[in-house]
């Protein structure tokens, strides 16, 4: 790996960095706690307690903490320091240009693309992924084994990650007079707006009519649901194995956690927070935060029994 | 798209439906109500509140509703009201005819199949999906991405969306004397019956010794999992998300809701509704409707908090 | 099917066994109760009630039982009875010796490796599976439609089924000062220990610096979402549709329920049982269970909502 100075990194910090200590060293790599090394660049988490004791204890000379810290200058002469307002800000810029590997535009040569399926030059398409009659703009990326049905609409710079399916029809059906299912028939699509990104193995069915929307910048994590006819805002994330109902209207910088059920035909406003494992069967105005009762111990899950037994009996 | 005129409808409609205005209308598109223009078809959910209004306000001339509704000889002189007993049911059968794509029979040059499987002549393969020593029927459907594990035996008409699993080996291990796992051999099969449809990235193990049963016409969501032994009655509804543990029996038309989580060895009857995120660990007879406690908010879990603590501690 | 006789199996149940009966029986296949014929190797559930009578009703001659249950010596002159501490502990045995399928070693001519991926000769690796640059040693299974990013370290006599991605990039991410997430790089890997094994359609994300890891003989089921950076301990089990938040820690001999959902950064210790549904927000000592609350009957839940309403306001 190569040596990368201190100097280097300073433009990736915006105005208001303040450096204490040896301005001249470098480092080779970011590494877990544990893995720090005298050649890591090391940060301290703004909500670690003992942060002085962490920077001494630290093996790595390079250290990003927070400006609000109060450090003595030539507290630690052979260490360099980095006062920034938002560390873990920082260490993702670095990272990002230093140790993110880039994905080069490429259609995999085992890919299957539909005839008259509209790909930019500059997406990659990965191996076993089939792509159906779809419209996929510049910079974005589908990784390996994804099924794409006709009709899905992608923006810029997406990536989808691999075992994703998107655009299948929608579970719509009526009982007829003998109790058996018939199936409404989905002919509707499914929009994916720019610089959304979706994780593995996540479902996101097509609308019955109109369309399924993701909206700008939202991120939807691994192992998700999302039924036909489902709008979700911009800048909102749907965390794993999440299940969003038909019809249901997500607003803009919301945060769903993980497993989260939504009911279909429901409105949640913008900025709502929705707790691990909630399940939501009405309107959530703005803002609001819901969460779920979670688990007890089994000892006190027997006198909360023992206790609602004698208010239900 | 053609033009599709009232009287070619009318067949699809049963013998009770009634027509008031002008018989000579034809439409082009059946669309979302946000998107209805004067060449659609549009429909009045009998949900909706204030339906005279909806259907003066719509631009289609050819409007379905519920033959419930009132409406006076003449007040719509210039659109066609087509009233029956099921609007929603009509428009299904109206889709289904005209708009609905059919998948042509093929089996994609990039599905692999085992020497052994038995697929019928009209059947439809997806690119990458591999079939094992399996027997499928006539109609059958099995979209791109599946795998197939050896010994499933498919029925007639059968849909499998993208990405789904069915005949892996089941969860069944048993802690030998230093505690390690040891696995249950799993020599069984599965069956699934006729017109049987099954989501996207499902996963459906095969029985331990005997089969896992889905029973006919029943319709099984997206990211589903189904255990080993597990039978599922016919025209029961498995929604999203859902688990079935292992040897569970699920009766004839029941309704299992999203993020739902059945215990193994259990019987659910006949025509039982589990609602979303219901988490079951005992029998359940016929009929019942069963459900778990939703989300709330932080200020009232607060509430039930405190409440909870007075009266376990 | 060859026929099996008793002093064949003799060598697998241990030195504490004990025949009744006539020991030069044979058998051909075990089944499940209802398919059980004279042919067959039966056995008796510990758990089972009127153990004697299932016995006499059985069609199998020959028929594993437990030790202490009671027999007079010639009650069952016609067949064989073996009585041994732990039944299907003995027929997990017999069924994986003489009825399991083994899985021979192939690279299937379908699957992609990367150019660099370091596979142990022995391994088996299904079609339409893609492997980046990983470590994979000898005995491990995975078979079809799997897809492994890079850096995936996997030991020996792993086996991983259909559909299964392993090493995507984890969520994580950082809202800037517009609100947009941006994306903290994840740069590490997964390491995979002996003898575990992973189910369909699950996903295990790879850890943000440092390494995402499975313990030794652990078996995770299908469905299950895995986090960055998360350390499941040595023969612990995870089973169907669970979410392990980020940097979560599960300890050895733990047993998480299906649909369990455990935020990130906790600590669940040693021999820890969570119960189907939990939803898990602190850290669990060693050795506890903990438990959700199950769903109820629409009629309970209406005396239950109506006691909480009148706690809460």
């Amino acid at each position: 790996m190569k040596n990368i100075f201190v100097k280097d990194i300073l433009p990736l910090l915006g105005d208001n960095y303040k450096i204490m200590g040896n301005k001249d060293l470098y480092f080779n790599n970011i590494s877990p706690t544990e893995s720090v090394n005298e050649y890591s660049l090391d940060w301290v988490n703004p909500l670690k307690k003992n942060k002085l004791e962490y920077i001494r204890n630290s093996k790595a000379k390079i250290i990003i903490c927070e400006d609000s810290l109060s450090i003595d200058e030539g507290s630690f002469p052979n260490k360099c320091l980095i006062l920034v307002k938002n560390p873990k800000f920082s260490v993702l810029k670095i990272l990002d240009k230093y140790f993110n590997e880039e994905t080069a535009p490429q259609i995999h040569p085992s890919a299957i693309l539909h005839p008259e399926a509209e790909i930019a030059e500059d997406c990659y398409i990965g191996p076993f992924t089939y792509i159906g009659k779809c419209k996929i703009q510049q910079g974005t990326v589908i990784h390996g084994n994804c099924y794409l049905y006709d009709n899905v609409t992608i923006g810029k710079n997406v990536i989808i990650k691999a075992g994703t399916v998107i655009g299948g029809s929608g579970f719509a059906y009526l009982r007829n007079d003998k109790g058996h299912f018939e199936k409404f028939p989905q002919i509707g699509g499914v929009i994916i707006e720019d610089n959304v990104e979706i994780g593995s193995n996540t479902s996101i069915d097509r609308g019955a009519l109109g369309e399924t929307i993701i909206g700008e910048g939202a991120k939807i994590d691994n192992l998700v649901h999302i039924s036909h006819n489902v709008k979700i805002g911009k800048h909102s994330a749907i965390i794993a194995n999440t299940v969003i109902g038909g019809s249901t209207v997500i607003g803009d910088y919301s945060w769903v956690s993980p497993s989260v059920s939504i009911l279909d035909q429901l409105k949640i406003g913008n900025r709502v927070t929705l707790g691990v494992g909630a399940v939501i069967v009405e309107n959530i105005p703005d803002s609001e935060k819901w969460t779920s009762i979670p688990a007890m111990s089994f000892h006190d899950f027997l006198i909360y029994k023992r206790k609602l037994k004698k208010g239900t009996s």
